[in-house]
């Protein structure tokens, strides 16, 4: 199967691209670095990304920038980057990407726990993330030739114990359980599901 | 108590109008109709409208603009339509009323049962919803000085029959239960709830 992995070169990506290069195509794409570039925030930078790598089967996306700070900072500015980031950036992956996808091919996009479980200072990534999970829920009605969707959505990861002290009694999800949570939507057969890995 | 009707025009914002208005002291705001006059879209208008009502109890959103149409026609484009309006519209009435409500005061945000129940051609309003859910359970946990915030999720309402083929099965909900939805959130105490009237 040949992989598309957005985000290849974050704690996310790495460990993904690991444990599926030694079966599968990996095709590393992240902001400045991998196989091939692209800036989601562009409709351009990801049509130009989908040129450059030809048919596929599978986009990964793990490419999720939001705002996170304190409430009393967060105006519409600060708002932009989890719109413009992990949700239209990843929503506009599917929207492009679907013309470039093979048949059965499938898009696993990120979201997280945040859109039913808040924690103060994550209201724009709540709102990205809910986002995100009410897209794929309607994509997966809309998507022909048997392309799938699904997003894995995790709480707090273990690779970032920098988020541990604003997730008080959450347990940390492990790098191998988001693994399985992605093996389950490019490998098995679901679709508009929003997976969590615990 | 004093409610600023966001929306005041249209068929839910008039029936709301009507519900309270003999017990409550309503401002209408609309596009261009009403006491006051604002387009959610522009922070700047949204600051003026607060800074013309004054001092106020409660803000009730209906204002929903998503956009409505075929899946192949849907690009960031239209998109968009979903994002600065139902989306960061209603985000934006709350980042920005937070700072002239009342103690004690409400926010009642609409929003609807497409973010868990997608319909082929309302993608756009599955994002806007789920969007909108997430950031009022965040911003719950926000808000300073009792100040709450809801959201009122219908699915099709019986106001609007041009849309019940795009909801085969689903039994429209009345505007009188619409109406109980946003009397729980105005004048109950919940807060981060989305109420389904129905």
């Amino acid at each position: 199967m040949k992989i598309i992995i957005v985000g290849a070169s974050g704690t996310m990506g790495r460990h993904l691209t690991s444990a599926f290069e030694n079966e599968h195509e990996i095709i590393k794409v992240d902001f400045n670095d991998g196989d091939v570039q692209v800036d989601i925030t562009s409709t351009e930078s990801i049509e130009n990304m989908f040129k450059k790598v030809g048919q596929f089967d599978a986009v990964i996306s793990t490419a999720g920038p939001t705002y996170v700070g304190p409430w009393k900072n967060l105006t519409d500015k600060e708002f932009r980057k989890g719109v413009e980031g992990k949700m239209m950036g990843q929503i506009n992956l599917v929207l492009i990407g679907q013309h470039y996808i093979n048949a059965k091919g499938s898009f696993t996009l990120i979201t997280g726990a945040l859109s039913h479980d808040p924690q103060l200072n994550f209201a724009n990534a709540s709102a990205a993330n809910g986002a995100v999970d009410g897209f794929v829920r309607a994509a997966a009605i809309e998507l022909e030739n048997g392309i799938r969707i699904n997003a894995v959505s995790p709480t707090v990861i273990e690779n970032s114990p920098q988020y541990f002290p604003y997730f008080p009694g959450d347990i940390p999800v492990t790098m191998q359980q988001l693994e399985y949570g992605f093996r389950k939507s490019v490998f098995g057969a679901n679709t508009g599901q929003i997976i969590k890995p615990y």
